[in-house]
This record gives structure tokens, C-alpha cells and sequence, in this order.
């Protein structure tokens, strides 16, 4: 979906696995809120769209595949390529502070227990 | 590690697991790159820390953490927050552009083939 398909029978083509075994990841996908089916004709069949939880799981996808091409890939390269629509370059995700813009990888925070902190304990 | 612990029975005596079992998660994640070991004093005992490869896999974590708080903490809150030392607020990750800066999701790139894309056939 990342890659811009939607429909079933295009999903299953591209990844060449059983109708029953895409129903049932894509039913789970469904269940958990990460993307969403919906009718695209009278038969009916169906197309799946990514929720805003889903599309988040995808930046993080893309986040972790930034890792894997940097120190994983070796010297065949990276597989896949980000070209940024708003510059058109060919990129990669910089992670920033929410608030000040400035570069935040995990030296740069300090951690501070939550309000959900007590239930890890 | 992320939060500051580095000798072997600091961290034995945060996750509370056996010595043994320890011992080959930390010789896993040397042998993989991710952390180096140091002997701290002449008996030898031990102190783990994070390699480059090691921090940025951190990194990519902590955008983990950041989904799973955003979508599956529920009322509860995150049990960990994070203080950006660059302003000192408690801050999130953002994700932008290596090039220009702007916001870069998933819906903002296009993807293509990349050197390593015949592999992946």
C-alpha cells in the first residue's frame, strides 16, 4: 500500500500469496485499526486504504528501513529510494525535535517517567 | 543502555533476568555491531555501550515508542517522555527531510529502485 496499491486482487498479485492468507492479514490490519476495507464496486470487491494510525506505522517502516539500508544493506545499496515531493530529491528521514527543529536522536533527550509510568512497573 | 546503564550487573539488576541469559543477549548484540564490550577494571568486569550503529538503532526505537504512545497508550500516557536537551522541553520526533527540511512521511515520497533493488527481486 506503501507502494500505491490498494485492491485486493493487485495486493495478492504483488506479494503472490493465497486469497485466504491475505484475507486473514488484511482482516487483522482491519481489526487493529491500521488500515481500512472499503467496497469499490457492486460485486462488491474491496480496496484498503491506510487509517492515520496506519500511515504512521508507515513512517515508522520507513524510519527502520533507513537503518537497514544504512548499516545492513552492505554494498549492494539500498533496495528502494525516497524522492521528496516538496524538494524532488532522492533523501532520507531526519529525526527533529517536535518543538525546536534541532536534531533528536535518543543522546540528545533525557528520560522522565510518564503518566502511564506506574503500569510498567 | 538508552537510560544510562552500562555495567553488566547494573543492567542484570534492572531487567532481573539470569546471568547466563545476559550473557548471550549482550554477546548477540556485539557480535551483530550494536554494542561494543570494555573491561572496566583488572578482574575484568564488563561495560556495554552502544556503537553508531547501536545509537541510531536507539533512535529508531525511540520513533517506536512515539507511535506505540501516540496510538496504543490510551488513557493511561506514555511511561516515558522525553526531555530535548537542544530546549529543554518534553518534545516528540519529528520526521523531515535530510535535504530541505520540510515534513517527510510516507505520503510525502515517492519510491524508487534502488541500487540494491535487483536482490530484492
Amino acid at each position: 500500500m506503501f507502494a500505491g496499491i490498494s485492491r485486493f486482487d493487485q495486493i495478492q498479485a504483488d506479494l503472490g500469496i493465497s486469497r485466504k492468507v491475505l484475507t486473514e492479514r488484511l482482516n487483522h490490519l482491519v481489526e487493529h485499526g491500521i488500515i481500512e476495507r472499503t467496497p469499490y464496486d457492486a460485486r462488491p470487491r474491496y480496496e484498503y486504504h491506510r487509517t492515520s494510525t496506519g500511515a504512521e506505522l508507515v513512517d515508522l517502516l520507513m524510519v527502520m528501513i533507513g537503518w537497514g539500508d544504512k548499516w545492513l544493506a552492505g554494498e549492494a545499496g539500498p533496495p528502494v529510494l525516497y524522492r521528496h515531493h516538496a524538494c524532488g530529491e532522492t533523501t532520507q528521514v531526519d529525526l527533529r525535535c517536535d518543538h525546536c527543529g534541532e536534531p533528536m536522536h535518543a543522546g540528545d533527550v533525557d528520560l522522565l517517567p510518564g503518566p502511564g509510568a506506574a503500569q510498567t512497573a
